[in-house]
């Protein structure tokens, strides 16, 4: 297979988070490169946020490892441990199991663009600053286990 | 954890390849930044190519799926099917198990950088231009069997 044709591949922002939580990632446009060009064993999504758009609501992964590439543009990364500024060529690391909430928000004027990849096992995980958890098989709950009527996508 | 200090990780041109095969690629930089950030599920490098550097022999993977995202410089992409230029933004996927050698070379006149990540298990695999395999247990052999006198990085 040679290089990826982005174009191919569908592009969407659409999102199973429930409202209000919907809104922020509105401008987040994303394609399932590695869905779609067969792997298996890792998830890679590339991404252009809009202006104002966030990558995700503030999260973390249980059981799976995620490593992001800025690819154009810049974006402000956000973490537990404060604000860091991402522009092409930068890269971030968030191992499995810390807890340690992230996301992007494009607070530029123009779009920006970034690769995410992922790996391990769905064993679910959390949101940072608001009152929700993802489950492995894939629904959205309060913290107190609570279910949301929402399906992750 | 923040962005990922690139400098603060070693750099290394080292390879496991035995002679002839390790000239090809002396001018390839690279850091592993999976390792380095504490990632377990996905291994992560950040390569750097010199002018006319390989970033490997032309090698497949029988059970680990492979992502590569271009972050600066161009260089070109070979497989069985052909030849491809890859410039930065440019991303390429290959999934584990199809046979299908790749690499890339640096045939332009400034160093190229690229991320590429990998996922999955270690069952071993092959080199398409040469007469070797790589195992599971890191070692290199001839197609027939006979080992050669190198470790696998």
């Amino acid at each position: 297979m040679p290089k990826v044709d982005l174009n191919s591949i569908e592009q969407t922002n659409r999102t199973g988070y429930p409202p209000p939580y919907d809104k922020d990632v509105a401008g987040r446009w994303y394609r399932r490169v590695g869905q779609a060009t067969g792997l298996i064993d890792i998830g890679v999504s590339h991404a252009v946020l809009e202006p104002g758009a966030w990558s995700s609501q503030r999260h973390w992964h249980d059981g799976e490892d995620e490593f992001l590439v800025m690819v154009a543009g810049e974006a402000v990364l956000v973490e537990d441990d404060g604000r860091t500024t991402l522009r092409a060529g930068d890269c971030a690391a968030w191992p499995k199991g810390t807890g340690n909430g992230h996301h992007l928000i494009n607070e530029s004027d123009a779009d920006c663009v970034f690769v995410v990849v992922g790996g391990g096992t769905n064993t679910g995980g959390g949101y940072s600053d608001i009152d929700m958890l993802f489950t492995p098989d894939g629904k959205y709950t309060h913290k107190d286990g609570t279910p949301y009527d929402a399906q992750r996508l």
